[in-house]
């Protein structure tokens, strides 16, 4: 059994960067004793370390690390042990240039910042090599070891001379032929065919933007070379360690947590052992309700989830504000527990911070951390972070559970990158990430696990897919989506979908077949429109504002639900319903406010009876998540709010955190969380 | 007789990529069947066709278009051929990069877009050389061949060492020794003189940027540049079919169709046969009416067909939305045939589109076509078109006539790139073009016809002439000023008029003398409001608001028709009159909001006979435009408004749109088009 | 005696530029008549003239400058002479390309503009001695000769291979070693140690940005660098001219006039012999009151004069408008006279214009000048310039007098260079400048002297210091503070004061003990809010609203003055008041708008006989400022509205402007000023 395997608590530490204090060893000191105050356990070292661990070129030092792991392990600690290629020493910058990254304008990147690395570098790549084997023969035995975090949140690309001559190789890969690919990029089109193989480049801003499959494929490629990267760094590793898990630290995108755009990780996911994930909200912000964010949250950590359908770890968090946001606002207390618990219910098996301990110099010395510059126990971070520590260690009987749902959202990062790229509809409002939160948000408000899966996820097990604006997809997924309808299943799409084919080319022919079989209907227009134009829909008697999109359609088998009521298309279907198989397929032509999504999907949660049975009278503001383990639901009751909540739930049980029994009536106070175990058995 | 000269229809049809579907004969045969049921008759062809003409260097196809033009021709239709210059081979990029743009931060660019080639380089003259003299010759003789077509939308700069020299040569050229360069550029100012022609370099923005005859002698250079190389692209062609005619598309730039800011196409126009070029309004938009944007569509197409006195082509236009607008709203039912029979009304023998059948892939996918990616003639659209094609074949009686004004307003390209350039008033509110469109509105309210001229133009056949902010004006101007005015014409200035000379230097001695003779005045100072700041002048009794610029003026001879009423200024005159010789002389000394040019018109043209006189009861959102052929005039009644409408006009006749016989009182639906043919004769 | 030494008047005039008008003799001579007839006894000569001094290399002509010198020395005016560094001659970059900058991104700029050289050149530098020991020699003695204007408007820097190299020896030279240096810069972060002084390169945004201990030190070499240059310049010409003063002319940032960002003149006004400056206060905008712009002149100069603790010189300055404020609004009547004597009024012993005659040409030909192109003594400007000479004349009696102060405001260029690079808090709020502006302007409002010092400036003469906003501030810093409140000083400091040292590292073990002894309290946390967030003090029983900073505060010796009213630090100290030694230390622990800073310092001034006693009863908008000359105070009354004022004094006096006895009721007219002679003695 490995320390991973044996470990029953949820992890609670976070990054910590001794590194920075080697020549402070009462700070050292400290760290332990303080660890242990704030009831932390588990610990991610040396993301940044390479400059210590290789000052110069083949000079190694790990004296220091082993006191450190030597350290933490005595205490009982877990050790996130990572690789160093997240930044370079700056010998290797000036001895081999190389390594560095080479913009988009070809212009060659001096030393600098981090993440400035070649993912191709020949160089590169041997000296990661050296450097991991180093880590893994000597660290791999130490009883410490819990898990590898490699390198450290892998992100942008690269335009080198090799990046090019991979780029090509990928091409020829996946092509064969240059008749294929000019097909594919619709080569004719301003002349673009190629001719030669070498005479294909990089997308750039000093050169070619405008082909869509061109930069379709130039993301897939950086998708690809990213992983081939991160399999380079872990092949010895693997070797050498093979029963520690392996992880990277995945992204959200934005201060509106949308899923990070620039690599595809529903490819990455299955590259990784465990999911592990950054999460940083933009807590108590000026321009949304806490509960606008708190769904947010519960999205992309949902997504998370999903990813290997079982628990994932929140690698870094932070227990205050951080310091890249427009405003760093402190958390307001209350809020620290509050989210904490938000990540376990969702599915994390940790609350993992970045950092442990505040930097004293450099860019971040002021994100927020568990040890501030004071060095103090006494401050009200430090104390929420034990408190969490303390909450952690009273429910860690629901590690490792999966919470099961019958609804999956599916988000496709290359629709999404195929879809920004589009020159057509309107840039400003395109929003695919944002519409997805927003069709979420009904199910959040009522407390109904989601799934936010891609499009090649088996849909066998959802009783409810909702599938919105799927502009590029394959004819694969349309033939999958029939199936699950066929099946029994419920399916829910919407305007600009269908548009185009893996290539980003156009299916011609009108709107595709099977899309037309699968909805009863014809897609024949999409309107867009300016952002003072607004149509209307009548829906169960009631008025709901369109704005955006209105596609126009025409009806086959399909029947209408509503009806535009305004501009050339009055009076035609906007929402539509088709019985098609077993199941049942929605159309949603328009994009609406979000009243009328809640009225819609408040008809098929009913029909489909998909809503929680746990709570009898809820509060839209008090989001309920659960977990279970064996024959015990644990429900996770949250005010996102700041006001006094009450809601009704269908059974008592004990609350976790106060050990206290609960009613079925739940009062909670603004930003409490109750943690009732329920007996289901 | 060739086949221009021999076709008597009204050009429909538009931009044919046929090189992009020759994988695809049914999408090719579908497009002839297509062709005739929208009755269009006339395809642009070739655009962009060159890695299909010579894939491989020296290796050339012509077999393709061989059998496009055959079958066009076949059909009775028209092949405007174009030459493929708009976009290279990759091939031709790798090999010689020199064909490439260096921007002005003397970065060459990689291969990638369109119009990214050099206009200097020997290397791509000779390929273009090559490739046009062999359409020339293979394709000159052809009995479909209607029209050249050079190239596509010329536009853009390179800065490279070719185009460095012929910049060099161009000032040796206008000035011969460095002494006149270094006074025109007036060196000494921060110690720029030459002292040697090889120190000058273009304009950059790591270089100079503040030298205002530099940069103004440096666009001239470009305009001479690009003319140049549409010159050696035409010569072969000329010499080889000399009776075809050739064109080129010319632009309007951003969405409110001011004139084209980076070329002088007063000075290109001569150098075409026939005025052609691309019209895209943003119909529907939200932030002005319909009416608005129609008066904008208007002026531009009256410049059009002022430039060479003549009717002109609409070269391309879309029947539905663009790709590139910041939202891209599909046209309403009716805009279709409304906007196609106002480019007609203003002076078009055609309506053409971009293009012909939507792409499959790359970035101009989603651009309207007449067909789209469902390859259908049931769609609205396609519908729509055939029914322009239909109204053209009934109202071809009118082609190549041409309409007569008697108001002149002025538009001069020089003057709009110094006064942009200029340090000094404010930026956001000099507004040349936008100022000038301001004028003509009263025009368009009221259907009184105009012409758009230059600086240059014979002034003498019109009324009155309009000629605010020249900003820059040549001493030869002002002398034709004076002496269209003495002999009885009617002008009008305003505002920042007759700072600088040719050279971009002040006049000096204050405001020049021509100028105060035709005026009566002296402009003393020009304050430049803030935003916020406003003033006020009383005109017949009535207040109108004054913003952005206020001349403070000394009268002579002049009298004032309005004073200002505040400021430091207020009570001294705004608006004055002047007799000069048998002329009249009008100065507008502040920026007024349109009411005010409203009634100042309004007194002008009743004074002056300019009404319309066969609009006896008009409304301002409905545009009358008239085209006269031999006895008959060509009444264009158009609403522009999303109201029923009523005129009264003078006389009756018939309405070649429905055949019906239209009396004196006109009703229009929203978007309505009459053309009433009435016999003037 | 030196013509320096023997000068009475008042200085009038400014930058002249014939060089530009060589060729116009008639110019040249009717200059003379003006300067005359405008009361002009100065002139700045030379700023851009090397294309003119040395058109080709080594050919140097100087007649041309004899000539204008002996002119101008002829009818009894001062020549300020400048090197010509400013701007290079074509020929010189052409030739050598090492002079011109290399920009952050490593790209070697092109001739142009000007400013664009590197300080580092060798070339260079022997170019400018060669130069300027010319002038030396040629001009050293010539009676006209009045001061050295070395070069123009210092700013920029450069990244060539030359200043990597300073820099580098700029490190050494201050580090030792590079283990030093790493532990300043916070090496270890993100692997940034250093292992060799050749892998340190300047910051770049194709490099490293965001080591901000890295960023402080260029910033550092960048002034001292420029001071080299400086010196460099001075060499001969201090050498070969001992006795004739030498200065450069400052700046100020934005239309806001706030210090200038890029050069620590804090440092560099030990090396000039006199403070000289160039002022543009953007008169008349529509954002402001004229007083609210007039309180920030009065700010900026006040920091001019406090910089060497006497009189100072205005060496640029407009008659009229600008050419490159957004918009160029021209001068009301009234407003040239009194914007005039509101720089005397803080201590300029000049007011010199840029410029003397408008250029023909190129970018600046519209910037306001004393001589328009209509060449003209008649228009306003002229006329309202010629006034201010005359009234110069009276006053003159003031020259070299210099104002005491009892109030101290800390400016630091090196907080403000660290602050603004700071990751944390938030960006848009931060506003060091501007929050200094706000604490300035209660004492402007009640026409309370004040001196804008260093943090490194004696205090001891001071009654009131305040020093908000110290993010960085020295150990030795808080120890000078220590001693000034010890010893009986009064000390003002707010939030975000005492972070980080001057390496940019956080102090550690909690907010420095030495203000924590100062202050009495213990500032715990930073809250930094949303835009939309609002919190309240309670001062006096009256509510003040709290924005964009919040510090939560742990009372030891202090007492409260106000407590927050909201979130949840509610009831919790705000302002603070602390008695330490024989003085006083308040603490403004929150952002608060202006009323409260009203209040506050209405009370210490109060409290601390701060108030003006010459002005009884006066007007927010009437500022009066003082100068001291033996027995007589010269009290300059200024109204800086557009209303008619009136204010009470405690005793009368002539008005030296109008010659008249002013009793102690004083009325002004809009935009009037007096200048009242007081007796003291």
């Amino acid at each position: 059994m490995t320390r991973y395997q044996n470990e029953t608590r949820l992890l609670h530490g976070g990054d910590y960067n001794p590194d920075q204090w080697l020549d402070h060893p009462e700070i050292l000191e400290k760290d332990l004793e303080l660890m242990k105050k704030s009831k932390s356990n588990t610990f991610s070292i040396g993301m940044f370390s390479w400059s210590q661990l290789e000052p110069r070129e083949g000079e190694f030092h790990f004296e220091w690390l082993d006191k450190i792991i030597d350290n933490i392990g005595e205490m009982g600690g877990n050790v996130i042990l990572a690789t160093p290629s997240g930044a370079r020493p700056a010998w290797m910058s000036k001895k081999y240039p190389e390594v560095l990254r080479t913009n988009n304008r070809r212009e060659k990147m001096l030393h600098g910042g981090r993440h400035n690395h070649c993912f191709s570098s020949p160089l590169y790549r041997e000296k990661i090599s050296i450097i991991n084997r180093k880590l893994a023969e000597r660290y791999g035995a130490h009883p410490a070891l819990y898990m590898w975090h490699i390198s450290n949140e892998y992100s942008g690309d690269c335009h080198c001379t090799y990046c090019q001559e991979n780029f090509r190789l990928w091409l020829k890969n996946k092509y064969g032929n240059l008749k294929n690919l000019n097909d594919a990029w619709w080569g004719p089109f301003w002349s673009h065919a190629y001719s030669d193989w070498s005479e294909i480049e990089s997308p750039s801003s000093i050169g070619e933007t405008m082909v869509h499959g061109h930069n379709l494929d130039w993301k897939r490629f950086v998708t690809d070379q990213t992983i081939d990267f991160y399999e380079h760094e872990i092949k010895d590793i693997r070797q050498l360690t093979p029963e520690i898990p392996i992880t990277t630290n995945f992204m959200a995108d934005t201060h509106d947590l949308i899923p990070f755009q620039s690599l595809d990780y529903g490819k990455f996911a299955s590259h990784v052992d465990v999911i592990s994930w950054d999460c940083y909200p933009a807590w108590h912000n000026d321009w949304e309700t806490t509960a606008d964010l708190a769904s947010k949250v519960g999205f992309i950590n949902d997504q998370y989830r999903s990813m290997k359908q079982k628990s994932f770890l929140i690698m870094e968090s932070t227990p205050s504000g951080v310091n890249w946001h427009e405003v760093n606002k402190v958390k307001r207390p209350g809020m620290h527990l509050l989210s904490s618990m938000q990540f376990i219910a969702h599915g994390s098996d940790s609350n993992l911070y970045f950092q442990w301990r505040k930097s004293r110099g450099s860019s971040e010395k002021f994100h927020g951390a568990v040890v501030d510059h004071d060095n103090s126990e006494e401050n009200r971070v430090f104390k929420e972070v034990a408190q969490v520590g303390e909450v952690l260690e009273k429910m860690k009987e629901i590690k490792g559970s999966y919470k099961e749902a019958k609804v999956a959202i599916i988000y496709d990062w290359e629709n999404n990158w195929a879809l920004n790229d589009a020159q057509g509809f309107s840039n400003a409002s395109k929003q695919y990430p944002q519409t997805l939160q927003a069709h979420y948000r009904y199910f959040w408000d009522q407390d109904i696990a989601v799934e936010v899966v891609t499009s090649d996820a088996d849909l066998s097990k959802y009783t409810l897919v909702i599938a919105p604006m799927l502009y590029l997809i394959r004819e694969e997924t349309m033939t999958r989506f029939a199936e699950y309808v066929k099946n029994g299943g419920t399916l829910v799409s919407t305007y600009i979908t269908g548009y185009v084919n893996e290539s980003d080319l156009t299916y011609l022919g009108g709107w595709p077949k099977t899309l037309q079989e699968i909805f009863g209907l014809e897609v024949k227009e999409t309107d867009t429109l300016y952002p003072k134009d607004k149509n209307q829909l009548i829906y169960q008697g009631l008025p709901f504002e369109i704005h955006d999109y209105c596609s126009i359609l025409a009806l086959k088998e399909a029947k209408s639900l509503a009806n535009y009521t305004k501009d050339f298309y009055a009076n035609t279907p906007v929402i539509t319903k088709n019985n098609y198989g077993k199941g049942t397929a929605y159309f949603i032509g328009a994009r609406t406010t979000f009243d009328f999504l809640e009225a819609f999907y408040a008809e098929i949660a009913q029909e489909k009876q998909l809503l929680n049975k746990w709570v009898v009278q809820g509060d839209k503001e008090v989001s309920v998540q659960s977990r279970d383990f064996e024959d015990y639901t644990y429900q996770f009751v949250m005010n996102f709010s700041e006001q006094l909540k009450e809601i009704q739930v269908a059974s008592s049980g004990i609350d976790l955190i106060t050990g206290k029994e609960k009613n079925k009536n739940l009062q909670l106070q603004p930003y409490e969380v109750l943690l009732i175990k329920v007996n289901e058995g």
